[in-house]
């Protein structure tokens, strides 16, 4: 089957032919329908040879929707034909952690070596994917596979980030989300149809900020040196109760504490290697930072049921599998609007 | 091998001698090392055929532990040797439910006939026990079999009915415990672990009332129809913020009602066949009344969590697995001081 | 001053004429811009006099709008000329609830005979109120009066209700209301901007069922005994996660009851006089049941502050002061449409 | 009558004598019987004058109790004999943070100029203290005022760092709590009356260490270097459930930052100048990292139902009044062992 692998450190991604996977016991495999794209695996190909933690080659794709085409022996919970989602962090099952879904946060996944398909096991931007464990498959029904496959984690991981923050979003709160890209624009969305607080989007990119405007912002600011200050006086001085960064650089994280009062949860999504400093003083007292991390299975079947509701769609460009190496480039060098998928039948 | 089977409706179980079980892709396969034995088994046996929802006969125990004898094709989360607990509420693992571990209220267990060991599927009562998926099973280390096993259960449910109500139990509170039999002595040690709340044991016998305090009740009242009025005095008034009714008959939960102030937490766990009516006026503002069922896998973990720590102890009663049979009877009699537990080698 | 009073058990409210009241130290005087007409004062008016808890006359209103009139000595946190609603469960302020701002869940209301204006004290449906305390008051700025003072309690009751469910309205769940009127069709746009879930309103009129679906409702239901099957079958079996009950009869419960499923919050608010008895096995696993009373200061400071961001409306007929007597006939006849209001100046 | 001010920038505190307040409408007169000697009065004595956002003379004292000697008019909550605890932060009593007895967290504070006694306002280090508002008044009962007095602080600062980490305290999990000083040591009889986590003391004084024991902590190490490795042993790898830093300076945080695993409380309650950098890997996935502020009015009253249970306690040393001077030079000095206390009469 062809599949879209990183080879060698330091490389572009290639198109090659490998066997199609079968699937053990307790395994499936899936006819892969649609595959983002995710920056995270730009990151990682970025990544020095010492700080792989998987050898290589590696086929990508940690963002997977397919039809169930062979079941391994003993599964039975699960049916071929099946359009499923592929919930992405595998981790062992049984820890404290796994038992409540949270295989995101698997306590022996280090230990155990378990990666996420894509991310260290072999992922979906291939004609097939093999998945460890029917438990990490979520039916999707009549969903398109094309807008759904960044949900598993466009989707998954602001979803995570906005639950954490629900209980400050009471009536009169308001929300700030920085980034308005692929995860903000569907945190956006999020924060409309699970809270009623006020939405302000920042970003440095116009288009992005009508993008924001057009998917639910109530405000969408320049992200620059007065973005912070126009936030207090939108919000009577107060700062917002929640405070989303989906940069993660170091002048976000900075814009991204300016915001913030009094009991504030502001959470660090991307990656972009910015940090807060928190201590007595340094913020209004008890903003609670955090950098999570996905999702969990119990959150990835929510995201699908606003998915089947309506309530949230991922702008898309969709490529053939043969030119997934393009769709990389194009995203490494910011042209991708919205998310990329690889369409690999 | 040996197993203890309700073989016919009305009758008494008896000790047959069954074929050993073989674990297929994804089982595994336990040598029991000890089974508890429980009121429900009693009140199964004591349906009439047309309530029966699953076939005779019916190997019965819900509440094992077993070292890990087998492993079918594609298990590797658990290894051969392995000392472990059963979780015993099986569910699809997954739906909504069971993918944050809640496979007690599965939402699809009626749908597939997916039953509990013991309570529909081949239960813990026997030399071996087949386990569907080892997500079931909790590694218990060094803790002695005989006690775990029925912290599987006795220990799990009033667990799960605890944890509920634990926001309710700030300092000043107080806790009132209907029932110090098998799982109110256990409830009485958690609230005491995990609250600060003032425990008040109720029950109609002396010798369980002297349980209850020798187990950390600060007062272990008589159930009659004073004692309610004695709860409100000790409480200035106010009412119990949480009540745990472990019997469920007509007049506990009536005690139960009586004990309760605003907003406390009526649980009843009892399968005693009280109810208590609930509307505008029938209690003070806000009582919250439910009936819960068994726990969660999370919960397991943290019961047992509980036990490596000494914190919860189990009294009990051992068996051979040739007097099983008695040991029914003595819990049908009201003989059983604790538990009672099959040892089936 | 003029002043609508209940003076004699059983007799019909009269517009009287009273002396203007003088705020003492720590009050303040409002001089009243509307005033909300309820059910719960016609429930006040049929109780027998030996159930009256309070003496007579009661100067009638516990849904107040005013502006600041005059202060009492070291008041200073509101001003002359300031609009503000009051908060209408006056409770002690001192003890545990009251700490909290659940002033409606007072522990010493009943022991030092303190009573909501309008419910025990003189109430709102008068030229000026006399507020005990300036916690009891919320500015509301340039909101209209007269669509802002049902909102005291039409809106307040039922926001207490659906934020105590909200945590089970994740994306996928179901909301049932019963009974579309002045709380009900509240609580439908509450739930419409405060959860994701999906809504269905019963109640027994077209009239009411075509408002349920004007201001939100996915779906409305003639209320019967088809009702619970047609949820159950909207939900797929599983029936629904919320269920609020604004009528709060036998039958309506029955229906709340029906709708049921494993852990649903159901809510009984009405004062009907139907019950739910809750046992084990009565309703599906761990359905909480309550019937919570009115609600807390910060929750109204939320509800009010969902109508500054024009999120929930109250259907309103006015009436000036003369006319409050007819108010009441015409609801205790139900031909008011949403809610009275009285306008005394 | 005497007082205890702090008067010109830089100087010591002296013993004056300023004249007795008298309580205006809806105000109190306390006779002091306790006040608490607490290192943030010396942090304030420390600032340049450009920093302190008050006038001198400041009477100093946040930590407070009495008896009650006087009601202003309109005052009926409490009565003249009254054995009450002073809640400190006081808030306009009005915003939707002191709506919920949040008045630590006051959102108009800093534009009313709202100060806490001792901190801005007339302190309690006096024979007599002005309170503004009865619901800043905790009743006692018969508690010993000596010991109670830093309850309200000491106490009730901690109170609030461990109620925020409950939810994370279950079975199984570890506490560290860094610097079992004077909020410290109150901070590991709460957690062991709180939770059954196990509790993990550092501090760089064996004094200190041997406290930590007697009062209940499960392990007592040595804060250094090596520290953070043994607390990752202790806990099998995955480092502790919470961590609450006393200290707050550079060398602490970094502990505290070294003994955290995934989804860590990490609260920084010590005012040492240190902070804990947060972004995407700076620490394991979602550490929430807060520096919170002293307590609410709920809260306190909770804190003095522990004392009433005894199952807290601080050790105390007592100074007459005028000898408060040299109890902030031993404080200064780090010669105090525990809390020192002025008994002003």
């Amino acid at each position: 089957m062809k599949a879209v692998q990183y080879r060698r450190v330091g490389q572009a991604p290639e198109v090659v032919r490998i066997p199609k996977p079968v699937p053990g016991p307790g395994q499936v495999l899936l006819k892969v329908t649609a595959a983002g794209v995710c920056h995270s695996d730009i990151a990682v190909m970025s990544l020095p040879a010492e700080q792989l933690r998987f050898p290589l080659p590696l086929t990508l794709g940690h963002e997977g929707v397919g039809v169930v085409a062979e079941l391994g022996d003993g599964v039975s919970t699960v049916a071929v034909g099946d359009s499923v989602a592929v919930y992405g962090p595998w981790g062992c099952g049984l820890c404290a952690e796994c038992a409540v879904g949270k295989e995101n946060y698997c306590l022996r996944a280090a230990e155990l070596e378990l990666f996420p398909p894509g991310l260290g096991a072999p992922g979906a931007i291939a004609e097939y994917l093999l998945v460890d464990d029917p438990r990490h498959l979520v039916p999707i029904g009549d969903l398109d596979p094309v807008t759904t496959a960044p949900l598993t984690d466009a989707g998954l991981t602001p979803y995570h980030a906005v639950k954490r923050a629900l209980p400050k979003l009471v009536p009169g709160s308001t929300a700030v989300v920085i980034g308005a890209g692929g995860l903000g624009h569907v945190a956006i969305q999020l924060l409309r149809v699970l809270s009623p607080a006020r939405v302000i989007a920042l970003d440095v990119s116009e288009d992005k900020l009508a993008l924001a405007r057009s998917v639910g912002a109530h405000d969408a600011i320049r992200s620059d040196d007065a973005a912070a200050g126009r936030v207090r006086e939108l919000t009577g001085g107060r700062g917002a109760e929640a405070v989303f960064d989906f940069v993660g650089a170091a002048p976000t994280v900075t814009i991204a504490a300016a915001c913030s009062g009094i009991e504030t949860e502001l959470v660090i999504v991307g990656i972009g290697g910015g940090s807060v400093p928190v201590g007595f003083g340094t913020l209004p007292y008890e903003v609670a930072v955090t950098a999570p991390y996905w999702g969990s299975r119990g959150e990835l079947i929510e995201v699908l049921d606003l998915a089947h509701a309506g309530a949230v769609s991922v702008h898309v460009e969709t490529y053939p599998i043969d030119d997934a190496p393009t769709a990389y480039q194009h995203l490494h060098d910011g042209k991708i609007n919205g998310r990329a998928v690889i369409l690999p039948h």
